[in-house]
């Protein structure tokens, strides 16, 4: 059976982006909120400060907080020397961070079903390290299939188009979802281009995509996200890649605000657009996207970039956080279960059947 | 006969955001790129001082350009009391400032004609500060007569999108193209709300859009580029109004990168999609929108958000400066003679034959 540690340092040797680690009896997370200009790294010795870091989005994207989900509830495991109270108490307070986390809840609750049996403490830390290395390296897992069936969609000298952060730092260091297609692709030898749109207000394409495929020697062009439209009309892009916040069960597409207008542009242009996501993601009690209900945030990340004030004071603004892409604008989704296409409605639900672990 | 000054006067009272005016010998221009924060006024007492404004984009608009032509010429044969020589060297000065300006040329043009054949200095003066106070007068009405026209589009109750910066300050001070229109809308009492996109690289909608709906009380909404998808899909915009940097003969729009996105989400969801324009502005010698070279910028100006990094350093960067919008998805093409509908490759030839004179 393989430790925590010896799974570090097996870790180390992928050239992976990881938005959490475990070194020397406390959790390592990048801060997210420095990048790209400032690689920080937050040693935390305890629940409470990981809790903090989710709930101040140091640490984000739902791979990644669910994995905080397995190495919060070791590291809570390892500091009482396997008090049960203590560990649920952890459990209950990760699970507060991000109430609409469902990986979180799921990985959280994946990690305390192992200790309800066990006789003492010393086994319920052999037991929880167990499910902690068992989860993270599922999750690793996933995203090399997530790329080895999306990545056959990707063909050499294609230039790809990606939207927002669906990466290594969003998920457990490889690729997360989209990045990963991609950046397995890229590995295959594939002449690979990525042009990463900036993906206002909040700019995670410009800060967080761009690091990682400058990180993992990725060649990419930056572009505002208004410019999508003139890129696809003249053929620089051959195919469109994004995440997916949620995926109803007729393949309507939750995700990033600006994700239906490139999905417009890319069907307008004969481009395909796939999206690349968890089997899990696939949400089968919301019949259609309409009926999702979109978060409206603070105006004042529009009116504001990079806490610089950009349009006159007192200006109103609107910042819908996500819209939805309809599911014949999708050409197909890519799951680590394989590649769906449609009708997504009879297709997706054959994927259910298998879906029974949080990715 | 009216002068310079008597105009400049009843300017005063029409509630105007003036890009350039005549005060006191000298000329007086708002420095556009400190918009929308400060309300900086330059002095220019002489001709090198307007060429430089122009080159530096302090004042910059098709429009506000135009009739520097007009106020640059009427300074050089003031402070040179009338001297010929020097007017026509001030008019080579002011061409070479924006050598694609189209309406600067015609209009310094213009201001020139009327020098050829007078008799003396003292007449030189009076004809050129005549003809200054028709240009400046009938771009202004140019711009009532396009509201006038455009208005009759906008119903009580529309929430109108706009985009970039087509608006008084681009103009003579009423409301340049897009904005004559609502501006117009609006002051007969319709109950108009504005979205303005940001407008990314640049921020003109953000900047100097939002700050002149500001100033006249126009009510609006501040959103990123790329969320008009989502309020057209959700019907909470009625219409769409932007300007133009040209039109094609068939009808083909060529103007700030990202109008194709805009124009392609309002047919998808049957929203009219107009843009407002000079019948200058039409380019018979053009037959399609794709003979039009698109100009390439720096990608510095995407990397960066005002003066400050936002993507990791080396990111490349891609600026096309406008995109080109295909006549099938524009509703109707608003010009100072009327609206015109399509078939555009006929219809705009007629307008063609009254088209001679500079707006």
């Amino acid at each position: 059976m393989k430790t925590i540690s010896e799974l570090m340092n097996e870790l180390k040797d992928k050239n992976l982006a990881l938005p959490i680690w475990f070194e020397k009896g406390t959790l390592k997370i990048i801060d997210q909120l420095q990048l790209p200009f400032k690689e920080v790294v937050y040693t935390l010795g305890d629940i409470q400060s990981l809790a903090k870091s989710i709930r101040d989005m140091n640490i984000r994207g739902s791979g990644a907080i669910g994995i905080c989900g397995a190495y919060g509830i070791y590291l809570a495991a390892l500091t009482s020397k396997g008090n049960k109270k203590v560990i649920e108490e952890a459990g209950r307070l990760l699970k507060s961070t991000r109430p609409t986390a469902v990986n979180l809840m799921k990985t959280v609750d994946e990690m305390l079903s192992v200790i309800d049996t066990c006789k003492d403490s010393v086994e319920v830390l052999f037991r929880v390290e167990q499910k902690a290395v068992e989860i993270i390296e599922r999750q690793l897992q996933f995203e090399y299939e997530l790329g080895r069936y999306g990545s056959t969609l990707i063909n050499d000298g294609d230039t790809v188009m990606t939207y927002c952060h669906s990466g290594a730092l969003a998920g457990s260091g490889y690729g997360g979802r989209a990045l990963s297609v991609i950046r397995t692709a890229f590995e295959q030898g594939k002449a690979i281009h990525v042009i990463v749109c900036e993906t206002r207000p909040y700019l995670q394409g410009a800060r967080i995509t761009a690091y990682e495929l400058k990180k993992f020697g990725i060649p990419y062009t930056l572009i505002t996200d208004n410019m999508s439209g003139y890129c696809m009309k003249k053929k620089l892009i051959q195919k469109v890649v994004v995440g997916s916040d949620r995926i109803a069960a007729n393949g309507d597409l939750a995700n990033k605000i600006g994700t239906y207008m490139h999905a417009l542009v890319a069907r307008e242009n004969n481009i395909p657009f796939y999206t690349a996501t968890s089997s899990h993601t696939i949400d089968f009690s919301t019949a259609r996207g309409d009926e999702i209900e979109v978060e409206l945030r603070s105006g004042e990340e529009v009116t504001k970039l990079n806490g610089q004030q950009i349009a006159p004071y007192g200006t109103k603004a609107l910042y819908p956080s996500f819209d939805i892409t309809p599911n014949h604008l999708i050409s197909a989704i890519i799951t680590e279960k394989g590649i769906i296409y449609a009708p997504y409605e009879k297709n997706l639900k054959t994927v259910m059947e298998y879906n029974n672990v949080a990715h």
